[in-house]
């Protein structure tokens, strides 16, 4: 394994690659690999190929869809023995250095952890204006982590979609923690809570939940609230800020699964408290295992994936259709001509289309 | 005109009903409209039957969504006569109050200014964690505004897409200022800018951009930064924060209207400045109008409409399948069991029903 990690360095992000670097770039010069090996190779934990299949769910490339869709089926079976948990928390909140603290220890505790991010504007986005800084330096050469950045795309979707089927081959590959962070406040986070075990809010102290941005419907998704940068001055507002929570939490509706959601501070910086958050995970773990919560869950996210799956590929057999470019490419003008509305173009396009593959079923 | 903003008073968001209630509860003992009954009374800018017709547009019942369909196709033609505002900032940077003061002050100028609002998770978000607050209270009894929240629904797309032709209802009403607000920061931005001639976003002086949550994308698509909160001994830091953004702004590239991003400051508060804010929006209308930027960034936008209106589509067609949900009933078990992937139930029910289609068509 150690040497498959070294031998794999060029590839990890955060090392000698921008985060938002395009994967293919670095592995065009490589041989294309036969599904069984790509399968093989992730049933190993074979770091490189696993990056490879990620790679391949990540391509637009026709091609590399049906490619991936095999390794995908056969990486399931294998996969689900692994705890999902989500992170969220707005920009600033110390995600990057929260993670980092937390993966470390779980990998000194014997765990493989898997780091996945969604950030549907990551391709805009390139960090904060104030520039970008380097994410999880230890972790992210630590021989017992995965760390993957957000696929690049401009609709949730697709990003929620890829990220969802790298989860299958993580826990193929035997990562058996998978963290799913989520980038601040928006949609993104009912995307993480749909494919997760435990959905995590990291808060601030002090600072309001109106500029936290911190919006009712995320915090009921919360399985914990965790207040970070318990740390120096900050301290006394956090433990401040931890019983307010606990009395806000308090108004809301039990939680499906019948948690009681906790409130915790910790400080990611001075490593304080990252091992009660973990200890809270297992408990909650252990609590939803037994009420049947967590497996019920998991069932509901399949069904998910189903719908999920339907949309995608109903709009990949359409757009993939032979017909379909050319007569986009005759409707594109009469539509900025305002010759047609874009509602009526796509209508009569789908309805035309439908005809032809009518025919063609024949 | 008067008379019908009278008589619809019981319709009106933010006076007798929650901003979140629906509609159709309360239209619901109403005869049904005729197509031109509807038409007829959005051109002649009725407001209960404006109201009645977005509903329509809302509802997730197959007839509406014909009868949806025929009111855009005949208002289209008399839509587009109006500048499209985006309006975004983080939760808890008064969106709501400028909104309020900005829109007041068009009304007075003799604009006819309507406010939708496009929010994803305002079904579960009910506002900040603290509490709901009275929204716009002026503007929502003035007879030249008209204000409607986010419609109900779970994906961006819905809600976007849904917001897009409540636009052409209102232009074709003969509004023309259309402000479309979004809250905070997230995909919603991306949605909003793609049906906007102009997107603003709000800021506040002092906090950190990091925990305003502003993404550097975010600030790429702004076509003006406007500081709020420019008021009491906030009012040295707002021009402070001002130059460090025109700062920063510096280091942005050029946007593709070759409009140099004004950062100013305001007091929705003090009603400070507000009226600057729509002078430099008419610049902007003027500039682009002259460089051709305006027309072409509106046929962009007609072609983003044609490919949401196809995604849609393929969609309701799937799902409206007699077969379909029959068929999804007998899959369900089987993949929460396992016993299928969700991929390959996916995968093989859109096969099989194409194949019926097929049939059907010979």
């Amino acid at each position: 394994m150690e040497n498959n990690y070294k031998s794999a360095l060029e590839e990890r992000p955060g090392i000698d690659q921008p985060v938002s670097v395009n994967p293919n770039l670095v592995r065009r010069k490589r041989r294309e690999l036969s599904l069984d090996e790509y399968v093989q190779g992730v049933l190993k934990g074979d770091w490189v190929i696993l990056s490879r299949a990620i790679t391949m769910i990540e391509s637009a490339n026709p091609e590399h869809l049906q490619m991936a869709q095999a390794i995908i089926e056969q990486c399931l079976p294998h996969s689900g023995n692994s705890l999902r948990i989500g992170i969220t928390g707005v920009p600033g909140v110390g995600k990057s250095t929260f993670i980092e603290a937390f993966g470390t220890l779980l990998t000194q505790m014997g765990h493989k952890v898997a780091v996945l991010a969604i950030d549907p504007s990551s391709e805009r986005t390139k960090g904060s204006i104030l520039g970008d800084k380097t994410r999880m330096e230890s972790l992210s050469v630590n021989p017992k982590a995965f760390i993957r950045p957000s696929p690049s795309g401009n609709t949730l979707g697709g990003v929620a979609r890829k990220t969802r089927e790298s989860i299958i081959l993580c826990e193929a590959a035997g990562y058996d923690v998978i963290i799913v962070e989520t980038v601040g406040v928006g949609q993104s986070e009912t995307a993480v809570k749909s494919m997760v075990d435990f959905f995590l809010l990291l808060m601030l102290a002090g600072a309001g939940d109106e500029l936290q941005g911190i919006k009712r419907g995320i915090m009921e998704m919360a399985d914990a609230l965790i207040i970070n940068k318990a740390d120096g001055d900050n301290k006394p507002k956090a433990f401040q800020a931890q019983s307010q929570y606990r009395a806000a939490l308090k108004l809301f509706p039990q939680t499906d699964s019948q948690w009681t959601v906790p409130v915790e501070v910790c400080s990611a910086l001075e490593n304080f408290a990252i091992d009660k958050v973990w200890d809270m995970i297992l408990r909650y773990e252990a609590h939803t295992k037994a009420n049947g919560y967590f497996e019920r869950n998991r069932s509901e996210q399949l069904i998910n994936i189903f719908h999920n799956w339907i949309q995608f590929t109903l709009q990949n057999n359409f757009y993939n259709q032979p017909q379909t470019e050319a007569e986009i490419e005759r409707l594109l003008p009469l539509i900025r001509d305002k010759k047609i509305s874009p509602y009526m173009a796509a209508t009569n396009l789908i309805e035309q289309l439908d005809k032809v593959k009518g025919i063609g079923d024949r």
